[in-house]
């Protein structure tokens, strides 16, 4: 099964395609933080990371989206702006024909690291861990890795 | 020029076609509100939103979108799905060509009503009035015509 994994925002976008199968460990096929200009309009940049989705589903072809929940953070202004991006993701990857699987921030935690309020460096060093993935990256990148892990170890019937 | 108005929502849309020129009066080419299933997963009603929407841009031609912005209310949980809602619009309209025009509520209330504090009744009255519009429409229809009126008030140097 091959999966796209999205940690959502339109300034910073963590993508990830991940692989598994039912006899094979996890392996990341793809993954990347893709930036948007400050320069380009909000409706511009919601528009440029849903080209990029569609781009990379066109190149990899997973069947299933697993994407964060997004709860209210102190900065509700920034909260609105990543639903947007959300949104568009999510009405992109249905158009693609991906099934949607959402998961929130702690159930993702502990998923990966097997505690609810674990900090992003553990989360980090279990992705690390977990996938022998060594790459120099940013924590978005790392958290769409987080993100795809937790569809393999929460939706296990599709592994039967 | 003719111009795609939308009132945001994810349950109900509303949708307009509206029309100026510089020497004609705005009219109302099409309007609609349409709705989505509460059976409906989230993501694929954000889907059957954008679908709708592409219908429309590809059936009317419109070059620009007039959209409401998004202020939290009361219930945070609906302004997120709202601003979902929001994203999957911007991003499709977008991806279609159209010039994004965006204006609060109070800035609509101001352009249709001439009071920024206008409560729904009024902005339906001044609606009829301003288009001759007599269906027996949902708000939701009448607040995407009212955004529509809003564009032609506002960005009165397209018509210089």
């Amino acid at each position: 099964m091959r999966i796209l994994a999205i940690d959502p925002g339109y300034e910073r976008l963590g993508i990830a395609i991940l692989e598994k199968t039912q006899s094979t460990k996890e392996t990341i096929v793809y993954s990347d933080c893709f930036h948007t200009s400050i320069k380009e309009s909000h409706p511009k940049r919601l528009n440029l990371i849903a080209q990029e989705v569609v781009r990379i589903i066109e190149e990899y072809k997973p069947t299933a989206l697993a994407i964060e929940t997004l709860f209210f953070s102190a900065n509700k202004k920034t909260a609105l702006l990543v639903a947007e991006a959300r949104g568009a993701l999510l009405a992109t990857c249905v158009q693609s024909g991906l099934q949607v699987f959402e998961y929130s921030p702690a159930h993702i935690k502990i998923a990966v690291t097997g505690y609810g309020k674990s900090d992003k460096k553990q989360v980090v060093f279990m992705v690390k861990k977990l996938t022998r993935f060594e790459k120099d990256a940013l924590d978005d990148e790392y958290d769409a890795i987080a993100i795809g892990l937790t569809l393999f170890a929460t939706e296990r019937f599709l592994f039967l």
